[in-house]
């Protein structure tokens, strides 16, 4: 799909690794900004995203990056959501719309809202999307397609504001769905952030065993951990500030699966076949739900590197 | 690879599920065996096995499926196999090989050699391959190239049944490598049985939570939960075997991943956000060797169903 005249005059990125580029990249293919403006706290990465080609102008300075923008994306790790708010809140135009790729919501609107002037609108988003590699140069264009993006407005949920991100979202090929950041913070704690808890801890339990053992397991690791391996890949900064802000939603879902993990090793240690197939049928069951959703497709691949 | 004259005069097969059926059919395509037998308890699977053309001949008496076999493949479930090494026994060649395709091995020295006659061989073996589907029509004979298989013998490691065994995986495309039965069991406790238990868990604990938490659950399952749902599809029964039989080893990684989640847990608890950024960032490096491995790639698909 593309859009002419382009949704947005101006869009800024603050941040721009895996998600970020992959937006940009987007918003370039389907012509949906007329100018991108990206800013990054490392010369490095800007440095990056310039040779990637991925915007129009570039600056180190959030608050220059901002200016006369349209929309702004925030896509830092969510740790420094709170000084990215307030470095641009004062160039911030009347009538901007502020969104962010962040894996938790309401640390978006505790932490971005608070510092905005009045007569800009906040909509914060959250791409269901990803692979286990960061940066921008890990990023395409087609990262979002048949994807779910979920947005959690904080005011009118039919506003122009909300209408105008969740067009960009479509227009991207993603499909958008609308809840609170609270309702979403806690589907979130189970789909992914109690997931990836279980595969880093699982991952750093084969870590820490003897030499040899690891090499083993990693040679026939295609018996289940290599799944495990791939999610515990994803990145650390991004992972670390998602448990620090979802923490009261996964301690819940974490006590709850630990009291089901209980109840199947007490199973084993009695040798209690009947509720070991009991369960392991009724999970089989799950799986063909999330066929029929068609949620069981991994996401696109990347093109191939040169 | 296809050998002529065929490595076996004659196989047999105990239980057809999708391994048995995947290697029966790569016994077909390669041409190594004159004769494919095939016994299962059910009718309706020995009919299914019939209408796919997976052997020669069919029947449900274990005895007369194994008369004058080379080689014999159980493939049955491991909680069956006490009964199978019984009944097959009175019926067994001087000379045939006893192998099996289980997935913890010392079940298969503990429950089979002591009932076979003297003058036959067994040599454990454990295919390091699979879907989550099941039966013998999710079989395909491509399964196994790349993949690892695990012979784990109890008499001479260069006897000639080991070398005829480990010739069949061969050319079936797998890679074959050669270790006791309690190493193996340990091995696999950690990449298979433990991520498998993770797994079942964590869908099991999604499937009790309320019915429309679970619709979402499903609906933004791509952002990990969609990985598990996978593992914990496999099937039950194979699964409530493998628990049950590799018990010790199963407890005791259990063990160490429960005290690594406890310690993960309270560094969510006290925020403590640089011990989770460490622990994540060591996970990370284990993927690389797992890519160096060749071990990330999924097993292939299986063939198109008209």
């Amino acid at each position: 799909m593309t859009s002419n005249p382009p949704l947005f005059n101006r869009v800024a990125f603050i941040g721009i690794g895996l998600i970020g580029s992959s937006l940009a990249r987007a918003i370039r293919k389907y012509h949906l900004a007329e100018h991108i403006s990206i800013s990054t706290r490392r010369q490095e990465t800007l440095d990056t995203a310039k040779a990637l080609n991925l915007g129009d102008s570039y600056t180190k300075d959030p608050a220059e990056a901002v200016i006369d923008a349209d929309l702004i994306v925030i896509c830092t790790p969510m740790g420094a959501f709170e000084a990215v708010a307030k470095a641009i809140a004062p160039a911030l135009k009347t009538g901007a719309i502020i969104t962010d790729v962040g894996s938790v919501k309401s640390t978006a609107v505790k932490d971005i809202l608070p510092h905005l002037p009045a007569g800009v609108h906040l909509v914060p988003g959250h791409p269901i999307a990803g692979t286990e590699h960061s940066g921008p140069e890990a990023g395409y264009a087609d990262l979002f397609p048949g994807r779910w993006c979920i947005l959690t407005p904080i005011e009118d949920h039919e506003s122009d504001a909300v209408e105008k991100v969740k067009a960009l979202w479509l227009a991207c090929g993603a499909k958008v769905e609308i809840m609170t950041p609270d309702h979403h913070d806690r589907v979130l704690a189970i789909t992914s952030h109690l997931p990836h808890l279980i595969a880093f801890t699982i991952v750093d339990t084969a870590a820490q065993l003897a030499e040899d053992t690891q090499k083993e397991v990693i040679q026939f690791s295609a018996s289940g951990f290599r799944d495990f391996t791939r999610i515990a890949a994803s990145d650390p900064v991004m992972w670390r500030d998602v448990f620090l802000s979802n923490k009261e939603a996964v301690l819940d879902i974490l006590g709850r699966f630990r009291d089901d993990l209980d109840q199947l090793t007490t199973a084993i240690e009695d040798g209690d076949g009947a509720l070991l197939e009991e369960t392991f049928a009724r999970t089989r069951a799950i799986r063909r739900s999330v066929i029929d959703e068609k949620q069981h497709i991994p996401d696109s691949k990347p093109p191939k590197k040169s």
